[in-house]
């Protein structure tokens, strides 16, 4: 069985590029030419809308991606209906081997992460990702069963570090000893790092570190030298692809050592808010295109 | 619109404890009575054996409960359907007016975290909880759309300040200023408090504290004194009755301020794991009453 890291890593360097597609079906977002019914949140006919939507951008993306990432909260939010669509949208990158990180952020006790672990990681999960996001308030025994899940079918495990949202600085960067709380998160995860090391130098556990606080994805990279990097608000929240990719490192390639993710600039552009499929296929296209050739640039410098 | 804290409060006041009942529904633990077919997470009639366990032991508990606190992992590790049995229980506490408090963690920046509002607190969410448990990581932007649902629909949010879990000390201990950082995630709570307050003097905007760590509740409720603490780990996980209760405070009918939540005590007692359905309701009942005296006891000091 093949490490996540390196499943991850050997699609970046054969597409030249490390872009995640966020797949985060805010309902005000989802186009005209997908929308059923009410659109309200229990109407069945939502679940069944979104799931068109995902379908279909997952088929028009999925081979020029270098992983999806499914925000399970949009999903969460249409009710059991919602997650039998994330449920559709696992099997469907799993069927077509493209790495799929599904963006829970979960954390909990050690038996609690447990069921977390059955329910996204393990070989027979239900919902099974080959990784998610996990939440590291709770400390590392609450990561463990994560990490252990992850090593025992090839998964990998995103621990929030340094988040790039205004209010991340409330706790994250208050001073422990003179370094930020985010980089003690950081030393704590080294342990297991080693565990989930792949053959290519890369492990993981990887880490979430927000694209708009470039100056501290270095930090990180120093702290945990092997572990990948999931790098989200690339496009929509304002992070530049250079400084996206500044926790990266020299592959045989170029930089290279995580995914950058954009959550709306390319499912939701602009011009694909139509009635019009075939509009919104090309808008789609040129904005993935836009998307990995600008990421493609950034890496190869 | 009754506020969350108010029909909590007078609700542990007429029943004269606070005991809030989890239903951490682990595959390994559901009683042979209930079990069905193969009790893999895939098969499908496992969650119909869990919705029969949970249905069975809320009609059992229900109207002897302060509130029930379904712990949503043991759920989602059953897929879609794990999620519908969820739903349906969620649904059964609002119709009897129990009040529901769903253990989910969630926390993530502010679009995201309304993703989960909408799942979980908004008026009309299909997954309709009256407070979820809620983690800090993020800061103060990612609570926002929680604490701006719950103000809305009458919900509250119980926010992770500090676990019982032995590697909480991880990160909540850390010294920043010489106070822990869990003291930082408390006062960074305060001006949420403020909005969600009831008639009867506390905030919806409640506190996780856990019942293994006593010495540390009464710095969180100096720090918040009006919040609603959530004490987990009750019973099965080593914390008196007296230790959880440290946080409360003196009310008309002896300490209130909160609840405490027994995960595994009352719906997983060993009698109770037979295929005997007359004994599992004996076990049940039995577990109950210990707990609720234990706990009318502690507060009555």
């Amino acid at each position: 069985m093949k490490a996540f890291s390196d499943r991850l890593i050997e699609r970046t360097r054969r597409l030249g590029h490390p872009l995640c597609i966020g797949f985060d079906p805010h309902l005000a977002h989802i186009p005209p030419a997908f929308r059923r019914g009410s659109m309200a949140p229990g109407d069945p006919e939502t679940a069944a809308a979104v799931g068109a939507f995902c379908q279909a951008a997952f088929e028009r993306v999925a081979e020029h991606a270098a992983a999806i990432k499914p925000q399970s909260a949009f999903f969460e939010a249409l009710g059991p209906p919602g997650v039998q669509v994330l449920a559709d949208l696992l099997r469907a990158g799993r069927r077509a081997g493209v790495p799929v990180i599904l963006d829970v952020k979960r954390g909990d006790i050690g038996s609690t992460a447990e069921g977390y672990a059955g329910a996204y990681l393990a070989a027979d999960a239900p919902m099974r990702a080959d990784a998610i996001t996990a939440a590291p308030y709770l400390g590392g025994d609450s990561l463990d069963p994560f990490v252990g899940a992850a090593a025992a079918a090839g998964g990998g495990v995103f621990v929030l570090v340094r988040t790039s949202n205004p209010g991340a600085a409330d706790l994250q960067d208050l001073k422990v000893d003179g370094a930020p709380v985010y980089e003690a998160v950081a030393r704590m995860l080294a342990p297991a790092a080693e565990k989930l090391m792949g053959a290519q130098g890369f492990s993981g556990l990887g880490v979430v570190v927000g694209a708009t606080w470039p100056e501290q994805a270095p930090r990180v990279r120093e702290l945990l030298p092997k572990s990948l990097f999931l790098v989200p608000g690339y496009g929509a929240q304002g992070g530049g692809a250079a400084d996206a990719v500044r926790g990266f490192v020299a592959g045989p390639n170029g930089l290279e050592g995580g995914v950058v993710s954009s959550s709306r600039g390319v499912l939701f552009p602009e011009a694909g808010h139509t009635e019009d499929a075939a509009a919104w296929e090309a808008a789609i296209d040129q904005a993935l295109d836009r998307a990995r050739t600008d990421l493609a640039e950034a890496v190869s410098r």
